[in-house]
């Protein structure tokens, strides 16, 4: 027997809260407008650290409950120092983490209790692009990424599997990914 | 004065060995292919974690020299706990991470002797792409990804804006992005 002390919360998802937050948005989808941001800066070599502190949405500035730092390098077969992920790693946490989170909230929403979700994330690339030595075939970024999800939940195997596709439906990483996401660069120096 | 300790080295890359890895490369481009790998856990709610520890490469299995652990979390604005930076946030850093490790190689490579280099990356979204609630016009993903190189160095501005573009031109993770980028998806359950 499972006892439930908030009886809207589902998956650790407070299921009112998240439909309340939906009905607002209907009503002022404003609202819906974020800007996220990173600040990186060169350590030296292939290593650079980003931090996230701030972010703008719901017509606000608003902050991280604390700044998160992280590191990426090239590992010493790239002529790096390994002091983190590579920088193409971290598209793979990315991938990983939102569809998760979709998961999470589409089986909350749908009465769903899981009982465990992970996922390995395999991305395979060839760095005769990067390299410059790619005779045009060769792309720089990943040829292709595959992510394998294992759930356990209080649900049969499709409705399981339907959670895995809704999430990947609503997901901002995998369009981010699979769309092109046009990315804008400046340059001031001095 | 600068003393220079190593000679073959420059804004901490080891030029030497990059262009070695480079020959070694163009007489075996089959150790250019790279898998790269994460490992992500459901934590509750929106909150996963991923870990960055092997990967494959040069034809072998290979580890990071430690293993890196990273959390993502939606902000309690978004009905989440905060634990970490969104999925979306890794992003930011993974295209700020790749342009600028491949800045310092490419100056290194041309003799371009770097003093600084930061850049801050903004990701505008609406989410009444991911809430369900566009009318097909608004993505899932960022509209647009922004990024602001402040580079300073030896050099004039047109050579310091060069290893940006020619980095751009290399950058895995920036082709990730802007070009589409095969993503599957497989489901056990049980």
């Amino acid at each position: 027997m499972t006892v439930t002390t908030n009886p809207s919360e589902t998956n650790g998802v407070d299921v009112a809260t998240l439909f309340a937050t939906l009905d607002a948005v209907k009503a002022q989808p404003e609202i819906a407008r974020f800007q996220f941001r990173a600040r990186n800066s060169w350590q030296g070599g292939t290593h650079s650290r980003s931090e996230f502190s701030d972010f703008h949405g719901a017509t606000q500035e608003m902050e991280h409950r604390s700044v998160t730092a992280v590191d990426s390098d090239h590992p010493a077969v790239l002529v790096g120092q390994d002091h983190g992920p590579t920088p193409v790693e971290y598209l793979l946490h990315g991938i990983a983490a939102c569809l998760t989170a979709g998961v999470a909230n589409v089986a909350a929403a749908r009465g769903v209790r899981l009982h465990k979700v992970s996922s390995t994330v395999q991305g395979d690339i060839d760095l005769l692009g990067i390299f410059g030595m790619s005779d045009g075939t060769v792309r720089n970024g990943y040829e292709q990424v595959k992510v394998t999800f294992h759930i356990e939940g209080d649900a049969d195997e499709e409705t399981l599997r339907g959670l895995v596709e809704q999430s990947r439906r609503r997901s901002a990483v995998y369009d981010a990914l699979t769309n092109p996401t046009p990315v804008v660069i400046d340059v001031v120096t001095g």
